[in-house]
Protein backbone atom coordinates (compact mmCIF):
# COMPACT_ATOMS: atom_id res chain seq x y z
CA UNK A 1 0.00 0.00 0.00
CA UNK A 2 1.13 3.50 -0.38
CA UNK A 3 3.09 4.94 2.20
CA UNK A 4 1.84 8.31 2.43
CA UNK A 5 -2.23 6.50 2.47
CA UNK A 6 -1.02 4.46 5.21
CA UNK A 7 0.87 7.06 7.09
CA UNK A 8 -2.30 8.86 6.68
CA UNK A 9 -4.56 5.87 8.02
CA UNK A 10 -2.54 5.99 11.11
CA UNK A 11 -2.69 9.15 11.69
CA UNK A 12 -6.67 9.15 11.76
CA UNK A 13 -6.39 6.64 14.30
CA UNK A 14 -3.31 8.00 16.70
CA UNK A 15 -3.11 11.19 16.04
CA UNK A 16 -4.73 12.29 19.28
CA UNK A 17 -1.98 10.58 20.84
CA UNK A 18 0.94 13.01 19.74
CA UNK A 19 1.04 16.41 20.97
CA UNK A 20 0.00 19.21 19.28
CA UNK A 21 2.99 21.01 17.87
CA UNK A 22 3.54 17.41 15.92
CA UNK A 23 0.13 16.97 14.92
CA UNK A 24 0.16 20.68 13.50
CA UNK A 25 2.87 20.21 11.45
CA UNK A 26 2.52 17.06 10.05
CA UNK A 27 -0.97 18.18 9.59
CA UNK A 28 0.65 21.37 7.62
CA UNK A 29 2.97 19.10 5.69
CA UNK A 30 1.39 15.94 4.70
CA UNK A 31 -2.09 17.07 4.17
CA UNK A 32 -2.05 21.01 3.87
CA UNK A 33 0.91 20.82 1.38
CA UNK A 34 3.12 23.19 2.81
CA UNK A 35 6.74 22.75 1.75
CA UNK A 36 9.25 21.68 3.97
CA UNK A 37 10.55 25.83 3.50
CA UNK A 38 7.34 27.00 3.99
CA UNK A 39 6.43 24.75 7.48
CA UNK A 40 10.47 25.94 8.65
CA UNK A 41 9.28 29.40 8.19
CA UNK A 42 5.71 29.09 9.43
CA UNK A 43 6.46 26.90 12.97
CA UNK A 44 10.22 29.34 13.43
CA UNK A 45 12.29 25.43 13.61
CA UNK A 46 14.85 24.52 10.62
CA UNK A 47 13.69 22.18 7.81
CA UNK A 48 15.93 19.44 8.87
CA UNK A 49 13.87 20.05 12.10
CA UNK A 50 10.55 19.78 10.33
CA UNK A 51 12.03 16.99 8.64
CA UNK A 52 12.52 15.25 11.85
CA UNK A 53 9.52 15.76 13.36
CA UNK A 54 7.73 14.20 10.33
CA UNK A 55 9.83 11.07 10.62
CA UNK A 56 9.84 10.94 14.36
CA UNK A 57 5.91 11.03 14.15
CA UNK A 58 5.77 8.18 11.36
CA UNK A 59 7.63 6.23 13.32
CA UNK A 60 5.19 6.90 16.27
CA UNK A 61 2.26 5.83 14.55
CA UNK A 62 3.96 2.77 13.14
CA UNK A 63 5.21 2.38 17.02
CA UNK A 64 1.11 2.26 18.04
CA UNK A 65 -0.03 0.16 15.42
CA UNK A 66 2.37 -2.22 16.39
CA UNK A 67 1.16 -2.61 19.63
CA UNK A 68 -2.50 -1.89 19.08
CA UNK A 69 -3.43 -3.01 15.90
CA UNK A 70 -5.80 -1.17 15.43
CA UNK A 71 -5.96 -0.25 11.88
CA UNK A 72 -5.74 -4.24 11.08
CA UNK A 73 -8.41 -4.99 13.33
CA UNK A 74 -10.94 -1.90 11.51
CA UNK A 75 -9.49 -3.38 8.46
CA UNK A 76 -11.12 -7.16 8.96
CA UNK A 77 -14.34 -5.51 10.66
CA UNK A 78 -14.57 -3.59 7.43
CA UNK A 79 -13.64 -7.07 5.62
CA UNK A 80 -16.29 -8.92 7.15
CA UNK A 81 -19.20 -6.02 7.16
CA UNK A 82 -18.72 -5.87 3.54
CA UNK A 83 -19.13 -9.40 3.28
CA UNK A 84 -22.30 -9.16 4.91
CA UNK A 85 -23.28 -6.39 2.60
CA UNK A 86 -22.74 -8.93 -0.22
CA UNK A 87 -25.00 -11.51 0.44
CA UNK A 88 -27.73 -9.36 1.65
CA UNK A 89 -27.82 -7.94 -2.12
CA UNK A 90 -27.92 -11.60 -3.43
CA UNK A 91 -31.09 -12.12 -0.58
CA UNK A 92 -32.67 -9.05 -1.83
CA UNK A 93 -33.93 -10.60 -4.94
CA UNK A 94 -36.44 -12.63 -2.44
CA UNK A 95 -38.75 -9.95 -1.86
CA UNK A 96 -40.14 -11.48 1.07
CA UNK A 97 -37.91 -10.36 4.09
CA UNK A 98 -36.92 -7.12 2.18
CA UNK A 99 -37.72 -4.86 5.61
CA UNK A 100 -34.94 -7.02 7.28
CA UNK A 101 -32.36 -7.10 4.96
CA UNK A 102 -32.89 -3.57 4.47
CA UNK A 103 -32.11 -2.92 7.98
CA UNK A 104 -28.83 -5.60 8.16
CA UNK A 105 -27.87 -3.23 5.44
CA UNK A 106 -28.35 -0.37 7.52
CA UNK A 107 -26.42 -1.80 10.51
CA UNK A 108 -23.63 -3.06 7.70
CA UNK A 109 -23.03 0.22 6.14
CA UNK A 110 -22.86 1.34 10.26
CA UNK A 111 -20.74 -0.51 11.03
CA UNK A 112 -18.32 -0.16 7.72
CA UNK A 113 -18.79 3.82 8.31
CA UNK A 114 -17.08 3.82 11.86
CA UNK B 1 -20.79 -0.05 35.25
CA UNK B 2 -18.57 -1.61 37.71
CA UNK B 3 -15.09 0.23 37.66
CA UNK B 4 -13.25 -2.58 37.97
CA UNK B 5 -15.20 -4.40 34.58
CA UNK B 6 -14.72 -1.10 33.07
CA UNK B 7 -10.79 -0.77 33.91
CA UNK B 8 -10.29 -4.68 32.91
CA UNK B 9 -12.10 -3.62 29.47
CA UNK B 10 -9.78 -0.04 29.03
CA UNK B 11 -6.58 -2.12 30.47
CA UNK B 12 -7.28 -4.93 27.19
CA UNK B 13 -7.23 -2.16 25.05
CA UNK B 14 -4.68 0.22 25.55
CA UNK B 15 -2.50 -2.14 28.20
CA UNK B 16 -0.03 -2.19 25.16
CA UNK B 17 1.02 0.90 25.99
CA UNK B 18 1.85 0.59 29.41
CA UNK B 19 5.39 0.33 30.54
CA UNK B 20 6.48 -3.54 31.23
CA UNK B 21 6.48 -2.54 35.06
CA UNK B 22 2.94 -0.87 35.17
CA UNK B 23 1.58 -3.75 33.31
CA UNK B 24 3.35 -6.63 35.44
CA UNK B 25 2.14 -5.01 38.64
CA UNK B 26 -1.32 -3.89 37.84
CA UNK B 27 -1.95 -7.63 36.48
CA UNK B 28 -1.02 -8.94 39.51
CA UNK B 29 -3.04 -7.03 41.77
CA UNK B 30 -5.83 -6.41 39.34
CA UNK B 31 -6.58 -10.08 37.85
CA UNK B 32 -3.86 -11.77 40.14
CA UNK B 33 -5.58 -11.17 43.41
CA UNK B 34 -1.78 -10.02 44.88
CA UNK B 35 -3.01 -7.79 47.92
CA UNK B 36 -1.33 -4.18 48.22
CA UNK B 37 0.95 -5.88 51.00
CA UNK B 38 2.25 -8.65 48.93
CA UNK B 39 2.69 -6.77 45.70
CA UNK B 40 5.05 -4.22 47.63
CA UNK B 41 7.15 -6.91 48.67
CA UNK B 42 6.81 -9.21 45.13
CA UNK B 43 7.62 -5.93 43.30
CA UNK B 44 10.42 -4.67 46.75
CA UNK B 45 8.60 -0.99 46.39
CA UNK B 46 6.34 0.63 48.99
CA UNK B 47 2.03 -0.56 49.23
CA UNK B 48 1.49 3.31 48.93
CA UNK B 49 3.88 2.98 45.84
CA UNK B 50 1.96 0.06 44.15
CA UNK B 51 -1.44 1.96 45.42
CA UNK B 52 0.51 4.83 43.38
CA UNK B 53 0.80 2.95 40.28
CA UNK B 54 -2.32 1.21 40.23
CA UNK B 55 -4.20 5.01 40.25
CA UNK B 56 -1.49 6.04 37.47
CA UNK B 57 -2.15 3.45 35.25
CA UNK B 58 -6.08 3.66 35.81
CA UNK B 59 -5.57 7.63 35.16
CA UNK B 60 -3.91 6.81 31.84
CA UNK B 61 -5.96 4.01 30.55
CA UNK B 62 -9.13 6.59 30.86
CA UNK B 63 -6.89 9.16 29.21
CA UNK B 64 -6.42 7.09 25.69
CA UNK B 65 -10.05 5.97 26.38
CA UNK B 66 -10.90 9.98 25.95
CA UNK B 67 -8.60 10.41 23.51
CA UNK B 68 -9.20 7.68 21.20
CA UNK B 69 -12.52 6.09 21.95
CA UNK B 70 -11.82 2.53 21.06
CA UNK B 71 -14.34 0.51 23.89
CA UNK B 72 -17.26 3.18 23.18
CA UNK B 73 -16.29 2.54 19.34
CA UNK B 74 -15.84 -0.63 19.40
CA UNK B 75 -18.96 -1.43 21.60
CA UNK B 76 -20.70 0.05 18.78
CA UNK B 77 -19.74 -2.39 16.46
CA UNK B 78 -20.85 -5.14 18.80
CA UNK B 79 -24.18 -3.79 19.19
CA UNK B 80 -24.81 -3.71 15.70
CA UNK B 81 -23.15 -6.87 15.07
CA UNK B 82 -25.68 -8.13 17.75
CA UNK B 83 -28.80 -6.61 15.90
CA UNK B 84 -27.73 -8.25 12.88
CA UNK B 85 -27.43 -11.88 14.43
CA UNK B 86 -30.96 -11.26 15.99
CA UNK B 87 -32.32 -10.16 12.84
CA UNK B 88 -30.61 -12.86 10.97
CA UNK B 89 -32.51 -15.51 13.95
CA UNK B 90 -35.74 -14.25 12.71
CA UNK B 91 -35.02 -14.59 9.26
CA UNK B 92 -33.72 -18.34 9.32
CA UNK B 93 -37.45 -19.62 10.21
CA UNK B 94 -37.78 -19.04 6.27
CA UNK B 95 -35.25 -22.01 4.90
CA UNK B 96 -35.04 -20.86 1.66
CA UNK B 97 -31.74 -19.38 2.11
CA UNK B 98 -30.30 -21.21 5.37
CA UNK B 99 -26.78 -20.89 3.44
CA UNK B 100 -26.51 -17.32 3.10
CA UNK B 101 -28.14 -16.68 6.59
CA UNK B 102 -25.96 -19.18 7.98
CA UNK B 103 -22.54 -16.99 6.21
CA UNK B 104 -23.68 -13.41 7.76
CA UNK B 105 -24.35 -15.50 11.30
CA UNK B 106 -20.46 -16.46 11.02
CA UNK B 107 -19.41 -13.35 10.05
CA UNK B 108 -21.55 -11.54 12.71
CA UNK B 109 -20.57 -13.65 15.24
CA UNK B 110 -16.49 -12.62 13.94
CA UNK B 111 -16.77 -9.46 14.63
CA UNK B 112 -18.35 -9.65 17.72
CA UNK B 113 -15.48 -11.66 18.68
CA UNK B 114 -12.70 -9.42 17.59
Amino acid sequence: MDKNFEHALLYDFYGALLTEKQRRIYEEVKFGDLSLSEASETFGISRQGIHDTLRRVEAALEAYEAKLGLVRQFRLIKDKAEQIRLICGVLEEDTRHREDLARILQLTKEIEEL
